[in-house]
């Protein structure tokens, strides 16, 4: 029987902006489940629906993110707010900013103030476009640049110390955003046709859960005084295939084709072909198979093929 | 006398950012004495009282920026405008990323948009702390960098070339900022004590007629087509001296002494004491010496020696 005097256990303590996205929703449960204490930094329209997790209003002004810093005290900050945009118009580049460059700035300027000092950022692939040095690939790629120019301030000046996870494509059950995968399991429920590029592009698919991974592994290594104050690490579903190879895994595992056109559409102005490398996270690796992945998205769907057909394939 | 057919001569078009500020407004001058139609983008609080000078109003959004660079066309663009800050507090966060980053990016898009692809930009030595790489003294450098990469975003997708002239410290006649020289003067005047660090600190200082010279040879390099289309440059003054040699400088051309208390105040946090040196602009050297500019900001002032004085000082 413990002792009367024996001190509280103290939780680790997150605070995450982006909390209620898709990849911010699962790292909350994540968390949760490793026992962290959870603060999320959340816009008036977004919800979150957990009882054990405390949020905090932003509105735009730094004084919110000041309030929310100091209020949780976070032993680490998880930065996964962001506008993703392929292309952009005239008038989105606000936004672009809005989201990417200053809220980072005013959560980096609040944790200066509250002495708060390791932050796991998120980056993209796309900032490095057929090099391994800085080459965006659109303006959502550059303002993640331009945060990191921020970010190398205050590490310098401020003490804190920072991991940038770099993504990219990243996927996993109950996926809202319009992205490839979702694309195509619709294309398989409805039957319609699919007008696609040639499909040769080279696609990294990671599943959310081993991102999820990635982001508590960060944040262990993000304290260790032994390590360079700011690292940037490729966060790679380690199973590199084409789009055409990914809709043929897919048709596979349903037992029946999809309706794509390839070629029905030209490549996107600055198509990646080929993601970059990049350095990978320390102490982590993907583990869920990309097979396995789809399979699971198809069994969400109710799309799988029955055992019968799988039996009479055999047979074959 | 001339045909009555013979065409127009096209003057050449620049549009700047930042036209009403010391720099700007002596670049203005200089461009309209080098015959250039001179077109400005201007916030509501700004003033240009120079008849022959085209204003647009910026009143933060882009569609202002759109409609200056459609209706000026220029050749060239110079965004000079910037929010300085040696240090900032939580509330210029937001001022210091509209100035140095959102702006630069509007009037991109908008070129972007028009048609126009050459671009004089305005860094500083700043975002070099120590090192050749980045690495920025202050939050004011860091967003100077993050316009870079964005910056780098148009060179690349959208066929913008660039120069950015990486300044130091500037000064001359009619200075309202409040700077190093136009403190040292006042201090000369008033008699009046003055607290400095201990000054050892190197200083680069250049004539704005030289930067002038300097931002006209960039918008001749700029159309090159054999050039590289994204180049930074060092605008040095190219007579480095320490505050206190500067300091002695201004002494012995007034004749009289400074009160200055070396050492009263300590070096600022991330104190610059050695400039980056960076790689030249080509065609162009700075041509005030720093005793001759000192001498003609004494003499704005009615401050120089007299010449029985100076007869005094030959005699020993």
């Amino acid at each position: 029987m413990p002792s009367e005097r024996s001190p509280p256990i103290q939780r680790r303590r997150a605070l995450l902006t982006g909390g209620t996205g898709f990849v911010g929703s699962n790292l909350v449960k994540a968390l949760l489940a490793a026992d962290w204490e959870v603060h999320l930094l959340v816009r008036p329209c977004a919800h979150c629906h957990l009882r054990e997790v405390r949020t905090y209003l932003y509105q735009g002004e730094i004084a919110d993110v000041i309030s929310a810093v100091q209020r949780s005290q976070p032993e680490v900050v998880f930065h996964l707010a962001s506008l993703f945009l392929a292309h952009h118009t005239p008038e989105q580049v606000l936004p672009l900013f809005q989201s990417n460059v200053l809220l980072g700035t005013q959560l980096l300027e609040a944790m200066r103030i509250a002495g708060v000092h390791s932050l796991i950022n998120t980056g993209t692939g796309w900032q490095y476009f057929e090099r391994d040095t800085y080459a965006p690939v659109n303006l959502y790629a550059a303002t993640k640049q331009a945060f990191e120019d921020v970010l190398a301030y205050y590490v310098e000046a401020a003490g804190v110390r920072s991991i940038t996870l770099s993504l990219f494509d990243t996927y996993g059950r109950g996926d809202p955003r319009k992205k490839l995968l979702p694309s195509l399991l619709n294309c398989l429920e409805t039957g319609d046709v699919l007008e696609m590029s040639p499909g040769d592009q080279i696609l990294d698919l990671l599943h959310i859960d081993d991102l999820c991974a990635a982001y508590l592994q960060a944040a262990q290594l993000v304290r260790d005084p032994e390590r360079a104050p700011a690292a940037i690490y490729a966060v790679s579903g380690g199973q590199r295939r084409t789009l055409r190879e990914i809709a043929g895994l897919l048709e596979q595992a349903a037992g029946r084709p999809l309706r794509v056109l390839w070629g029905a559409r030209p490549y996107r102005d600055r198509e990646v072909m080929q993601p970059w490398r990049g350095t990978p996270l320390p102490g982590w690796t993907s583990r869920i198979d990309l097979r396995d992945g789809i399979h699971s998205l198809l069994e969400e769907r109710g799309l799988l093929r029955t055992r019968s057909l799988e039996l009479e394939t055999t047979r074959y």
